[in-house]
């Protein structure tokens, strides 16, 4: 992550002021906010505003004129309550804005949920910096034989080496000539003043989809929650999922009570088939049951048996 | 509007309440942050949180490291150009929520704005309040003869005073029979310790239209604007722009350079067709046009020339 | 359900037509296109339009030129896939359109599904008919002791009639007191010559919830799983259920191999938190696990014996 | 436009099809069903599927049992009066199926309407074609110097060569490292039998924005004339206006009413301001009103001027 003199300062500028204010307020979440938090090589997640709490939740779950809210055990039962039963929309209470850099190939996926709101830094009006992201070389992964969407061990050696440079070179490279073809410099000056310059609409289309971006981006908790639990996942690519992992510790600074419902509930659960619901009553009653009378494909068996941690 | 004691209490206690933040306020909102403002004769609007001001528009069309905001005549310029433009993402990064008490037959209008985060009270788990919303006599608006969907005068007289009896006493009488079904009073006990209740999923319906409900209501500012801009509206039915009015004056507090350009650009403006348009520079131009000359049918023509102030 | 004759000569008409087309059809569910199905006492399903089959799943999720289709039973496959690991996207690409009668305080709940398109039947311009649910006796449930939200067994005998003749009276009234208020019959015609009317919009106001109300609602078939998935599930209010249950069959029509799929991982299946997985493995291991060395709460611990038919 | 053997036989199959229907079906949108219809070097829009026409329209405003149509002049005025008082959910009755093949930096523009049901094709499973955008020399447009998001004249001679050089070779180049990083070949076999391939999701990285990608897309009416009214826009960027154009004709098609409606009160009109239709008031009554005396900024009056083709 490479911030600027102007950017730390517009940023310590935001930390040092502070006002009074009626709103329910999270101290912890407080402590981090406007930090960039770093994920990748040069990108970051940053908290610029939040709406409500665990409380808040539990106050539009009770439709209530005033908190709403009973002990903090209660409170908690309650949020682990709406979150067993699907009773989503007390989650939509509560109400996050970021500010996030991110490479263009990462902002592609992201961008599939829609339920955000979504400002990115438009490359039809400035000049996207010159950043790329390069793996770390332990993320540098071969296609998984076993899986089409997979990853398996990483490269390495001089594959690593090879691949690492012309990912390097051809984005630099890339860069350079968007720059050369807009005749500007990052300053905004012209680089050569006998020619005109390609329209920046135009320049941009040269550039390679690990140039960073960044965007504000603001979403209820109900569709972050949705998310991350879709994008911190072990299926996720992991780039995504780099990004996924911070804003989780963010909101569990925030809305611990949601955050622990989420993590029992979402992220930890399973969905068991109807077939497989039967399958763990058999089992359970002693009998040996096989794929063949479970009536489940060998792939639908598989699954199963590794939630239950058993051999197929 | 009828709080009783306990509400009162709980929103003197919210309005107590003070903490320091780094998020961004607005003293002229938190002026009235948790105050039930009226609305009808027992409905009202409460403010009970935001995120964002007039600053964080601008701050996310520039995707700001700091706060991205210029002199306070610039910003607004920006925030003018932006609304002209229909750039809406930016305004979409303000949020508010309210705590409403209205009317079912205005909830139902009002529902169908469905890019807004709603908690209603629900009257499957509780019993409802018995307040009705019987209109002011200079709203006993007859049928319009002009218009299927429009009000013409108010009824007088003892016509007048028949609707009433009839709203009043057919909301009485279905409230009691709902409590009786329930077998159930306001505080929850039997009404008659013999016999057992309908429940209360089932007893609901024999509620009247204009029973309240009430709700935890949050949106975006880029839609709440949509909702008002339609609801705040001459031909929006009055009981629902009762309360579009009030919403109204709380964005005024809140987002005052927001509200002045949509004022300027949604409230008071006017779309004109492409043969509209033809029209206008022809008479700027000196010709003396008719419906026939402009190829517009009689009621389009009535439209316009209302827009332009002129007689038909 | 009581159409009337004109009506039942347009449904008579629309089926009667036929056309070529080069669009995917469906026959099982050309069979039923426009019939109304019945629900509750004078409520209705009509599907009015479709787009899509199983095949169209398959072909989006493979962004093909063509049909994109394989075998049948590779097809299939490759849905159970897409539903098991909540691809969804590719169910979105099925659209059905329906004609529904229903309660108002059914469409309360159902509106709360913001994902798909409504048009409703206006009462501000036109009258609504005299039609009003009154439950079947077997319906008539009383509150239940264990559950807040639920039902118990149904009334009977004196308390039973006692019920319905109120239910029914307080509507019946309220109805003609409805066309009073307007001076206004079912014909649009002036009841008494001698008065004006009060505005529909602000006399149906007077209506009790069991009045029938109608609507086109149209949907993805993702987002019409997800409303059937709760509104066909044991915890709904019956009265809604009675109209998932007739989508539901709508759908095996429709989308046979969807269907089966939702059937198997959305219907039948269980969420199993992560303690409750941890359970399940030694339980499996020969474990005597209890609510305590579980660490779960006595009603996670009961709603998850209830899972696998134990006594907790 | 390249489609090779295979796809041209899917899409001939698709064609030569036909089946009976209950449904209402729209002959000249049948007629050009499944074909590719070009855009820009590479690009195509193919219409796949749709559901509705002008007539269910009317039928869904009009809640029907039937067809719900009168003549079709009629039609076609209420159809102008919903357009007209943005009545839009009766446009929201029909629905349009897309196939599009597009550059990648166009898909990001557009992928930003939420409205929509997307299905992109997934260069984490597999491999994208060897196609790029590059631009005609009539499209070279440098910079605009009055507009920071605008294009100016086109670049000429050796610039023009020197821009399509780098756009062509960095393309070029990007692809081929693309597919050596990955070892694999557009038949998926590995190009080198002695190493591994990066995955898929990985090697992408390395392609450039004007790379084509491709996905199926699935939208309502009213949300289709909202896009294109943004995206048919002098305002919007060349590349993406060239699909909204050929998207405009396919509606034309489909829905000749709703598309006339469209053109002479969406994308034929000019939303007047406030102060706007004040000025012209003044100048429809004979005074000579100035940007002071109108107290407009110089910007506002510049764009009033334009729209009423007069001098500022």
């Amino acid at each position: 992550m490479s911030l600027n003199e102007a950017q730390r300062a517009e940023i310590d500028q935001l930390k040092a002021q502070t006002s009074q204010t009626r709103r329910v307020t999270v101290p912890a979440l407080e402590e981090i906010l406007y930090d960039p938090l770093p994920v990748l090589d040069h990108g970051f997640v940053r908290v610029i505003d939040y709406m409500g709490d665990d409380a808040a939740i539990v106050q539009a779950a009770r439709v209530s004129y005033g908190k709403g809210t009973k002990q903090v055990r209660q409170d908690a039962g309650l949020i682990r309550y709406l979150m067993r039963h699907w009773h989503t929309t007390p989650f939509e209470m509560c109400e996050i804005k970021y500010h996030i850099k991110l490479p263009i190939f990462v902002a592609r996926q992201w961008i599939r949920h829609r339920t955000a709101n979504v400002n990115e830094y438009s490359a039809r009006y400035s000049i996207l910096d010159r950043e790329f992201y390069l793996p770390a070389p332990q993320h540098l992964a071969v296609q998984s034989k076993a899986n089409r969407q997979g990853r398996g061990d990483a490269l390495e050696g001089d594959e690593a080496a090879r691949v690492l440079d012309l990912l390097r070179q051809d984005a630099e490279r890339n860069y350079a000539h968007y720059t050369e073809m807009m005749n500007e410099g990052a300053d905004g000056e012209p680089l050569d003043t006998g020619r005109e310059g390609l329209a920046r609409e135009l320049a941009r289309m040269n550039l390679t989809l690990n140039t960073y971006t960044q965007w504000y981006w603001k979403c209820d908790l109900h569709n972050l929650l949705h998310f991350l639990r879709l994008r911190a996942d072990d299926h996720a690519q992991y780039e995504i999922r780099a990004f996924a992992d911070v804003m989780l510790d963010t909101v569990q600074r925030w809305t611990p009570a949601a955050y622990q419902a989420f993590v029992d509930y979402r992220l930890g659960s399973a969905e068991i088939s109807a077939q497989g619901m039967d399958v763990i009553k058999r089992l359970l009653a002693g009998e040996a049951v096989t794929a063949e009378t479970a009536g489940m494909s060998p792939r639908e068996w598989r699954e199963l048996m590794a939630l239950l941690g058993r051999e197929g």
